[in-house]
């Protein structure tokens, strides 16, 4: 894989897994998640999960590094979205 | 690559696509974008960008497939976070 491909990979990932550190921070100073979907946070969170894992199996360090990160932030998000919502009766 | 390595990338691919799908109901449904951070968006959908060039160059369907979808369901609730600012001033 050439460099340049390399690069593309490597500045696709930082911007992706850059861009919740600003939600991470929104959510954080807001504590407001109303406008976010829980559906989103979970799902994705899972896809993140998944896309780790086939980073791994295809070797590749930007894949990886990716979503090893973004899962981390995104998990931050989800955790206030999920202390918002109200608590459902146990049992 | 093994099948098997292809459906986790197809299944992180369809997760991590999937998920913008219910935050797109939910903003097109309350019209509040105030919890969602503009440049979580901005700079998600320019990395999405890069992920579809990505995959074209090292020509894996699932990464090129996903970016090119969840590029356009971020770009729906990006869109709707950029109309919730207010104008400034022209010039």
């Amino acid at each position: 894989m050439t460099l340049w491909v390399e690069s593309i990979g490597f500045a696709a990932a930082a911007l992706t897994t850059v861009s919740f550190v600003p939600q991470v921070v929104h959510t954080l100073r807001t504590r407001d998640t109303r406008a976010i979907s829980l559906w989103m946070y979970a799902l994705f969170s899972a896809g993140v999960a998944l896309w780790g894992l086939y980073g791994l199996m295809i070797g590749s360090w930007p894949v990886i590094t990716a979503n090893v990160i973004t899962l981390a932030l995104a998990s931050i998000v989800l955790w206030h979205k999920l202390r918002e919502r109200p608590q459902s009766p146990p049992g």
